[in-house]
């Protein structure tokens, strides 16, 4: 019988949308004390499993598991190849199945009628348990439960940052749930809590550590280490997740021994076969390596001469026969540019470095590309490098974690945000090539594609920090799954699901959410410039922090005007790695959308924008309504007070008032470095400091 | 027998100014076959082991040991009570000398000339050793070697922000000599070797540990880690040097159970004495121990409605059965400003936090005050304490390791500075008052006062990472000895010491540390305004990296002017904290220097200084001077190519080449944002980037 860690008993936060709490199996209740199950794979006992704990949680009573057809309704569970077997009156095909997908059905067995969850595969299965569990849960009515679906996306994959001390880069709730003083943890039972979560929304991979693969980390691909990854392969396995590593270039030399790692280099290529060979014999499934190869004092081929193809298909060639991917982050810039240089662009880098090896990579290989071409600031044009890759395998990186966007202290649902990246056209194949038709390789036929989270969770006990931050885990594996889903509907779906079905709780949370990136935007850096943050931790207002550095984080300001030129015509030419019509809707300044006119076009502040506003009143007036629309969300939450749990209220409000400290903070800094720089008042006279 | 330990044979640079290999002995030769001593005091083992360390590798011979006279010439090595039993022609009485004072003389024994090194106590016969070794070293003719020689300053104290896991505290110079992984090291011979370095400048005092004091660090007053310090206490005992430790307000709550660590609760008076007493056991003559409190999230007093002297007298209470000090802080302030509250001032905090408590200290209380009001800044006015506490002990604390001056990469000899400050004239009892006469207690009559320097050393084979940063260790050990020396013939010293005696050597490597101080100003934070370095780290430029922060480290540059209003008339009333006629001097902007002008006054960028010059062209005018004559000491060092030492060459030729990268920085960071500030352009064209 599933049970959850102890750490159940000590938070309702720690259950998040799975706690079964505010709903009731209703008019389900005939089909759900019987459940048919004659597989016993693995992932199908899971699936069994949450059925039985859902269900039971729902009904207050345990569904008998049988083998057989019992007299009275009943659930069926079980794949298509289970289906041959049964009498069961339901019509689908595998192909009309996809891989991983499932069909709820309500059929017929002579005369009982019998709710079915077929998968395609056992993951399928369990997919279409935690489907039902959450329409259930949602208070979707029977009459609408039928269901054909499957993944939009074939990889959906979180990336951890943690590192075997324990410490999460830019990990804003707590320590590691994997790893503690450079050890495996030994208990293990947080780890399944959440695959639970993860498959529950249809994830299928995790990468254990971080893209920075310090000395002790590089070592977790060897014999030191592959007994316990394979130990927290064993837990994932039973969700359907499958796991993957962050290796280290330079591990041959580092590790093995050799004299190089360049990787057209023999030894090289043996030394990684063998590796490889060894990790599939402790974790037959394993998913297979992310790389961050020559990016931010990360090695990689340049230092041997060698290109980023070269580089990931050495990899690809030794994980090839085993069924295992390379997925190559393609966040590769000069990190140490020089600011006085303004052709230098470091938006421009990633798709400098990738466009000419488009076709060179082999096809067990995912280009995994940020979704802007800097780095998850707050607002960003899409990268160029989605639609430019025609022949590549190519993967969406999303940063669940809140790094740029408010540390899990401010709320910032971005969903709304992910939701305008995959809906972006890049013009790749003519109207309507989205981005999230990119990624799933759909557009261009390719093999593989995906999106990719960085990890939000902690081993805080709400796992996020910010109760409400879970939206944002939701949210991504919900997009993930399915990127036509809009962003409101998935808030609604979570806050049902987590909060229960108090119509004021939930139009009060899904409003909160749905305001909110806006609202971090409007207090923090303006129209698209982004940084200004403080650097090293990257929380709060520093409007120069990042601006003579070596980062390539420039937004120009001075006592004239500020904006970085991106132009073809008078800037660094960034522009024209767009398609067009894009690529002229961001060249010229009149059909440049404001929110990212800083980030292409150098302005005076007193330019207007489509608002009718100058650049200077904007800036003000946006952070005058974000530090207000801060407060308000304090005054939304107080309102819930009494109708959710105490604990999880007082978590969030704590939040909130961090939140409202912080936008103050943000506006006041940033109002008062215009002001210092300009010498331009505010028109509504508002207080700005000097 | 000494001996160097291994790293010895290494690295030259380890040596430093103790090498003895570019003189000889000279005409001191007759005096140096024997050496005659009675006493079999510890310390004065160690002054004959030096002496026969030295002599032997002046001589490349060993002078031979006796207790009695030999027939010809010797040196005679004893304290005045030594000398009572003697036959010496030799007239010293005990109060002509000062504690840890010492006489060399020429005297006979009959026909015999006798070199005598008399000591007024057994430090003073070591410091008389290393005053002999160092003559011969330097050439000084043996003419010239009388001396009646005592320190200036009772307490000569070095403080070491070396943290148990290794790690020091603006260190850079490797990690710890003391600890790593949160033990005491084993080998203790590199202490051995560190504490000759300190005996021979006269250093007295040691205080191991960071004063932010960390979990680890909490327990190192308890039997937990007492064995081994006080194995560190017996290596330093011996040449003469107390060791202190740094302690933690909130022990008796975080180590030793009580719910309070209110200093006037009789509980933890209690616990105190104990700790206190238990440390005694271990180190019968333990210095003490030295506290930030009420400091930058330091625990202390104030949390239980407490003043630092109820504070600092229950610690010292405790201590003073056994002779022991409390060195406290006066670097209290705080440190969550709010930036737009421009009548705060940081600079006012140490005076109003200290002054009201004049004379409610215990005697063996010593307020230990930073020379400047902000931190270590390389430019800022004398605290306005000196001279204020008429009533307590007080040290000058200095910072020998170059967190805001240059890290050890830049070169920057501190003494030209420090001498700056102890020739400063408080006028606290009229004209005269220097701060080197408050400080040795000798203005106001106490019974304790002294230097105190934060340590530049670590782990590096040179010591202080960068060769010529030893400089900063002799000259602070050489002037808290005597403040009367001129930071030149310290250099001068120095240099011969290290490097011999070559003209061009001595003439090139004193210019250049003579000019340094002074480049490193030219293209950093102009005009005393200070900070404008980057966040955390303080390296290099950021000059609005501080300036919304919460540690009241503001310059306010806006579009028309830059600087903070100190002054009573229009600012903060700080200059009020100066006695006359300094207030008046600061306060008026016609007499105020203009090194400090804009610590004390907001001036438009077109302020004309006493140079003639507007404020923003001194600004051009210094950045690009700056960056220039850091690539001159660059060229000067080549000049010495062959000269010197190799890897000594090369260490230095590294860091000057990274010294010119980072003046080059400045000077265009620093420019830069004054021109995009203002669009007032260099009168003399030179290139400013945009």
């Amino acid at each position: 019988m599933l049970k959850i860690s102890d750490v159940d008993k000590k938070s309702k936060a720690y259950n998040c949308w799975l706690n079964y709490e505010n709903c009731s199996v209703g008019e389900y209740q005939d089909f759900c004390n019987y459940i048919k199950v004659k597989s016993t794979h693995p992932i199908i006992n899971t699936a069994i499993e949450e059925l039985k704990f859902g269900l039971n949680k729902l009904m207050k009573k345990e569904p008998l598991i049988l083998n057989y057809s019992p007299k009275s309704s009943y659930i069926f569970v079980g794949t298509l190849e289970d289906l041959k077997n049964e009498k069961l009156d339901v019509q689908i095909k595998n192909e009309i199945l996809k891989e991983d997908g499932f069909a709820v059905k309500i059929v017929k067995e002579g005369d009982t009628d019998v709710l079915a969850i077929i998968g395609q595969n056992e993951k399928g299965v369990l997919y279409g348990v935690f489907y039902l569990l959450r329409a259930i849960c949602s208070g979707n009515s029977l009459n609408e439960i039928e269901i054909e679906d499957g993944p939009y996306n074939l990889l959906r994959i979180i990336n951890h940052w943690d590192n075997l001390n324990g410490e999460i880069e830019r990990g804003y709730a707590g320590q590691s749930i994997f790893f503690k003083d450079n050890k495996v943890v030994e208990d293990l039972s947080r780890v399944k809590d959440y695959a639970r979560l993860l498959a529950s929304i249809g994830i299928n991979g995790v990468v254990l550590n971080n893209v920075n693969v310090h000395k002790y980390e590089t070592e977790l691909i060897t014999d030191k280490f592959l007994p316990d990854v394979s130990r927290i392969a064993d837990v994932f396995r039973l969700y359907g997740i499958k796991i993957y590593l962050s290796i280290n270039f330079a591990a041959p030399v580092e590790i093995g021994d050799l004299p190089t790692a360049d990787p057209l280099d023999e030894r090289v290529k043996k030394w990684w076969k063998e590796i490889v060979e060894n990790i599939y014999r402790y974790i037959p499934d394993f998913g297979g390596f992310l790389v961050k190869a020559d990016s931010e004092f990360r090695p990689g081929p340049f230092t041997y001469g060698r290109n980023h193809a070269e580089g990931a298909n050495m990899l690809a060639e030794a994980l090839k026969p085993h069924g295992g991917l390379v997925f190559w982050r393609a966040f590769v810039y000069n990190c140490m540019v020089d600011w006085r240089d303004r052709t230098q662009d470091r938006a421009k880098a990633a798709y400098e470095n990738f466009k000419p090896l488009d076709g060179q990579f082999m096809d067990n290989v995912v280009l995994q590309i940020k979704y802007g071409p800097m780095d998850f600031q707050i607002r960003e044009p899409v990268s160029p490098l989605f639609g430019a890759m025609e022949k590549t395998n190519v993967a969406l990186e999303l940063q669940i974690t809140q790094e740029y966007t408010g540390q899990q202290k401010d709320l910032c649902y971005l969903p709304t945000m992910w939701k305008e990246i995959l809906d972006f056209d890049t013009y790749a194949k003519g109207k309507g090539s989205t981005v999230a038709k990119v990624v799933n390789g759909s557009l261009f036929g390719m093999k593989y594609g995906g999106i990719v989270g960085v990890s939000n969770i902690g081993d805080s006990k709400s796992w996020t920090g910010h109760p409400l931050a879970q939206a944002n885990l939701y949210g991504f594996g919900r997009l993930a799954w399915n990127p036509l889903l809009s962003p409101k509907e998935i808030a609604e779906e979570w806050t049902k699901l987590t909060f229960g079905h108090d119509e004021q709780v939930i139009n009060t949370i899904v409003s909160m959410l749905m305001a909110s990136r806006d609202i971090y935007e409007k207090y923090t850096a303006p129209l698209g410039v982004g940084w200004m943050v403080n650097p090293g931790h990257h929380y709060g207002p520093n409007p120069e922090g990042y601006e003579y550095s070596h980062w390539g984080t420039y937004h120009y300001a001075d006592y004239k005007g500020i904006g970085v030129d991106r132009t073809v015509a008078t800037g660094t030419g960034y522009t024209a790695q767009y398609k067009e019509p894009i690529a002229s809707m961001y060249e010229n300044i009149e059909t440049c959308p404001d929110e990212l006119l800083l980030f292409f076009h150098h302005v005076p502040y007193t330019h207007k924008l489509k608002s009718g506003k100058t650049v200077i009143q904007h800036i003000y007036d946006t952070h005058f309504e974000g530090a207000e629309e801060a407060k308000g969300l304090k005054e939304k939450w107080l309102t819930l007070r009494g109708k959710i749990d105490e604990e999880i209220f007082e978590m969030v409000l704590e939040r909130l008032e961090m939140q409202i400290k912080n936008a103050i903070e943000w506006r006041d800094v940033v109002n008062t470095y215009f002001y210092r720089k300009t010498g331009i008042r505010d028109v509504h006279n508002r207080k700005i400091y000097e």
